[in-house]
C-alpha cells in the first residue's frame, strides 16, 4: 500500500506542474498584456515540457511498473482495491499518450499554441482570417502529426477524439449525428413553419455590465458556486478552469449587454465550476481527483445551462430578482412572456449564442470541417468558404465576416481539434443524468421553483464529482442510470418542450 | 565563446523557472481567492524547490566551472570580455547563495511564505497582531537559520542585508544612519518649530477611484511605462513585479481617496516599472538581464517619487490636468498651494503615506527592530510594544492600532529581514543620479516643467537600466558620478527644499 501512496505523491507533483500551466492559460485569457505574448509562449513552452518529461520520466515509470505491465496494460497485482485499479488504468492511459509524444514536440505545440491563440485574438479583433491563417496551418500540421504519434486504427481524426472522449471515432460520431441531424432540422422546420413569432425585443437592451456582473454572481452562489475557493473575471470567451478544488475561476463576457446570452454562459460556466470545485482534493493530480472526460465536464454545464437555468420552474424563482435588477425595462413582463423569449428559436451565426435547437447542428458544422482537415488533406485558406457553405446548408445563415463565421471559436487556435463533438456528447448526457436526478430527487422542479439549488448540487456532487475517473463516460451513465449513452432522451426532451413553447 | 551562449541558455531556462514564481505571487497579491492559500502555498514551495534545484544542479555547475573555479569564485579564462566577466562573477554569486541553502529548507522557507502573507492579510483586516504572530515567529526563525547558512562575520542580519545589497552590514548601516538620524530629526524639529501651518484639506476627499486610476495610468505613460508590456491592478500593498521586460506588472491603491498618496505611490511603482522594462531581454536570465540590487531598485522609484513627482516643475505642468479630472474641488488652486500641500511635512503612522523628512526614519525604526529580532533573542511577541516605543522616540506618534503599527508592511510576513535599509540607502542614490542627470541633461527641469519625460527615462534606459548587473551598486555611483555611495547629497537636497517650503 505503501507504493500507491508513493505513486499518488508522484502524480500530485505532477498535478502542481499541469496547475502552472493552467494559471500561465487563465493569466493569458485574461489579464495578460499583448507585449508578453512571445515570453508567455515561451514560459507556456517550457512549462508543457516539464510536465511531459515528469510523465515520462524515470520516477512516475518504476513506480508505474510496480502495478502494471508497462508493454500490454495489464495489472500485475491484484489485492488493490477496485477504486486503485481503474486509478491506475487511467494513469496508464495518460502515460501511454505523454510516452508517445517527443519531448520537442510538446514544447514546439504548446509555443505554437500559446502564439495562435494570440494570432486569433487579434485576427478576430481585425475581423481577418489571413492574420490567423498561416498559425492555424501550423496548428493543424501538428495535430496531424500528434494523431500519428498517438496512433489510430482507421482515421487520424480518431486519435484525437479518443484523447477527449475515449473510446470516440469519426466513425461513431457520424453514426451518432444521423438521428441527431435528421430530427433536429426536422424540429427547425417545423418551428419555422408553425409561424409563431415570440417578441424578445427586449432581451438585449444594453443592460449595465455592473448589474450583469452581479446578477451572474448572485446565480452563481445560488447554485453552489464558493467565491472563496474561485472567482470571476472577464474573457473574450468564457471559460472555467480548475487549478485545483480550492482554486476554480470562471470567465464571462458581458459586452452586448444580451441578457439570455450573459446569463446562460455564467450558469453553463458554473456548472463547470461546479464539478472542477467537487472534485476529491486528496487525490489532487491522480485520475480519482480528475474529470472524467470533455464530453462529462459538458454534461454538467450543460445540465445547468440548459435542463435547470432554461426551464420554466427555474424562471419562477429569478424573474421577479430579475425585475430587481432591471426593472424599468422588464416591468409587467409575465413568466410565460419571458420562457418564451428566453427559449425563442433563432438561427444564429454564433454557436454560443444558439438555441438548443440549433446548438448541434453548429458542432455538427465543425466535425464536419475537422473531418476534413484532419482527415484528409483539405486545405486551410480554403477554410472561410467551406464553413460559410455549411453555415448556410445546417443553419440557413451565411457569415458575412469571419468574425462572425469561422474567427468565432478559441479551439481551434490552440489545437483542439476532435473536442467539439463532447459539447453534443455532454449536452446527451446531461438529460439522461438530470432525469436520473429527477427521479431520485422527485421534488426537484418544485426546489427549482424555489430557488433551492444546492440539493441537486450536491446529488452531482456525490454521483458525479467525487468520483473523478473512477467510471469512463459511458460507464457512469450506465452506472448512474442503467442506460447506455443515447441521443434519444435529449432529442425527446426538445420535441416535447418546443412543441410546448410553439404549440406544434 | 559557444560555451558562454550554452551558460546563458541555461541560466535563461532557470529565469523561466524564476518568472513562475512571480506569477504565483503576483496573483495571490491581486486575485487568487483567500480559499486557495494552501494550494498556492504548495505550488510556490514546488516552484521555489525547483528554481533552486536548477540553480545548484549538476548542469549549471558544470557549465560555471569551466569559467570559474567554484571554491575561490577566481575567474578561469581571461580572454572574456569585461562585460562576461563581470556576468560570471554575479552567476557566482547567487550560485554561492543558493548552493548554502538546504533543497528542504527551500520548499520550506516558500510554503511558511506563502501561508504567512496569507495570515498577514488576515491579521491586518481583522487589526489583530496575535493572528499573525505564529507565521511571525516561524519567519524569524526560517531566517536566522537562512543567515547561518549563508555566512557571516560579524552579526546574522549581516548576511540578509548583504543579500539585497551586496557588502552591506548591521555596522555600516548603523554608522550611515548616524548623521542621517541627527539631521533628519533636527530638520523636522526646526519645520515643526516653524509653525507655518500648509493647509491640505482638500487632498483627502474621496475622489473617485475611477479617476485616480486613470490619472496614474495617464502619468505613468507620460513617464514611458509601456501599456502594451505591462498593466495596472490593485492591491493592499502597491508593488511591481517584472516578468520579464515584456511583462511588468504594477499595483496601486486608491481606497483612501486621497491624491497625493495614490499619486505618488502609482509614480514610485512607475519607477521600479520602468526599471524592470528597461533591462535587456536579450540577457534574460542572466545578471546583465537583471537589476542591480534591490537599493538601486529603490533608487529609481524614488527618483521619479521624489526628485521629479515631487517637484515643482513636475506640478506645473500637472496641477491643469488634476483640475481637469478633479474640476469641482480644486478650482483656483495655484502652483505653490499644491506644491506646499503634496510636501506638506506631518508625522504619520504610515511609511508609505510619510513624507520625506520622516520616511528614513521609518526605516530606522524597522532596521532597529531587525537588529534585535534577528542579532539577538528578542521575542516576537514583544514586536507591538516595541515598534509603538520607536515610533514614539523617532516618529513622536504612538499608533493605537497594529494594523496602524507593526501590521502595516507586507515585507516581514514573507521573511524580508534586512531589506529595509535597501530603501534608505535607494533614496541616497537617488538623489546622487538625479543630480547627474541634471547636469548632462541641464534642460532637465524645464522639460519636467512641459510634461516631457522621457528624455530622463532614456537617460535612466541607457545609464542604468540597460547595463543589468555590470556594476555593483557602489561602483555604478561612483561610474556614473563619480563620487562615492553619500547621503549628504539627500540630506542637502532636503534641506534645501523644507527650508524653502517653510521659510526657515
Amino acid at each position: 500500500m505503501a507504493n500507491i501512496t508513493e505513486l499518488k505523491n508522484n502524480l500530485r507533483e505532477i498535478g502542481l506542474v499541469d496547475s502552472m500551466n493552467r494559471i500561465l492559460n487563465w493569466d493569458q485569457q485574461t489579464y495578460m498584456p499583448d507585449g508578453a505574448a512571445e515570453f508567455r509562449a515561451e514560459q507556456s513552452s517550457y512549462m508543457s515540457r516539464l510536465f511531459h518529461r515528469k510523465l515520462t520520466g524515470d520516477t512516475l515509470r518504476n513506480n508505474l511498473k510496480k502495478f502494471i505491465d508497462l508493454e500490454t496494460g495489464n495489472l500485475k497485482k491484484n489485492e488493490l482495491s477496485t477504486r486503485n485499479q481503474r486509478m491506475l488504468q487511467e494513469v496508464y492511459r495518460d502515460y501511454r499518450h505523454a510516452i508517445s509524444l517527443p519531448q520537442d514536440f510538446v514544447g514546439k505545440l504548446a509555443e505554437a499554441g500559446s502564439r495562435s491563440v494570440q494570432a486569433w485574438k487579434k485576427a478576430k479583433e481585425a475581423d481577418d482570417f489571413n492574420l490567423f491563417r498561416p498559425h492555424l496551418e501550423k496548428m493543424v500540421n501538428l495535430e496531424k502529426q500528434k494523431a500519428e504519434y498517438f496512433g489510430y486504427e482507421d482515421k487520424p481524426l480518431d486519435a484525437l477524439l479518443d484523447f477527449y472522449e475515449p473510446g470516440m471515432t469519426t466513425k461513431k460520431v457520424t453514426e451518432l449525428f444521423v438521428p441527431v441531424k435528421e430530427r433536429l432540422t426536422t424540429l427547425a422546420e417545423r418551428i419555422k413553419e408553425s409561424g409563431k413569432e415570440i417578441d424578445d425585443s427586449f432581451m438585449c437592451n444594453s443592460y449595465p455590465e455592473s448589474k450583469q456582473r452581479k446578477l451572474s454572481r448572485e446565480m452563481l452562489k445560488t447554485m453552489g458556486y464558493d467565491f472563496d475557493r474561485g472567482r470571476q473575471d472577464v474573457s473574450a470567451h468564457p471559460f472555467t478552469v480548475g487549478f485545483h478544488p480550492t482554486d476554480t475561476r470562471f470567465t464571462n463576457r458581458f459586452a452586448e449587454g444580451c441578457l439570455a446570452s450573459s446569463i446562460s454562459s455564467a450558469v453553463h460556466e458554473g456548472g463547470h465550476a461546479l464539478y472542477e470545485q467537487g472534485l476529491n482534493p486528496d487525490e489532487f493530480g491522480n485520475p480519482l481527483g480528475e474529470a472524467i472526460s470533455y464530453g462529462i465536464h459538458e454534461s454538467q454545464s450543460r445540465l445547468w445551462e440548459n435542463m435547470v437555468g432554461a426551464s420554466r420552474p427555474y424562471w419562477q424563482y429569478w424573474l421577479p430578482k430579475l425585475k430587481e435588477y432591471f426593472s424599468d425595462d422588464l416591468e409587467g413582463m409575465t413568466l410565460g412572456e419571458w420562457y418564451r423569449a428566453y427559449n425563442k428559436v433563432e438561427p444564429s451565426l454564433i454557436r454560443v449564442d444558439s438555441d438548443e435547437v440549433h446548438y448541434n447542428l453548429h458542432i455538427l458544422v465543425r466535425f464536419e470541417i475537422e473531418d476534413r482537415l484532419i482527415n484528409s488533406n483539405f486545405e486551410v485558406k480554403h477554410l472561410p468558404e467551406i464553413w460559410n457553405e455549411k453555415m448556410e446548408h445546417y443553419i440557413g445563415l451565411k457569415p458575412e465576416t469571419d468574425t462572425q463565421g469561422v474567427l468565432q471559436d478559441i479551439h481551434w487556435s490552440w489545437g483542439q481539434f476532435g473536442y467539439f463533438p463532447s459539447y453534443s456528447l455532454g449536452t446527451f448526457y446531461s438529460v439522461q443524468i438530470f432525469n436520473q436526478a429527477k427521479e431520485e430527487i422527485p421534488e426537484l422542479m418544485d426546489l427549482i421553483a424555489r430557488g433551492e439549488l444546492i440539493r441537486l448540487k450536491e446529488w452531482l456532487n456525490e454521483n458525479v464529482h467525487k468520483l473523478g475517473r473512477r467510471f469512463k463516460a459511458g460507464e457512469l451513465i450506465k452506472e448512474l442510470t442503467g442506460n447506455e449513452p443515447s441521443s434519444d432522451p435529449f432529442l425527446d426532451y426538445l420535441e416535447e418542450k418546443y412543441s410546448q413553447i410553439y404549440d406544434l
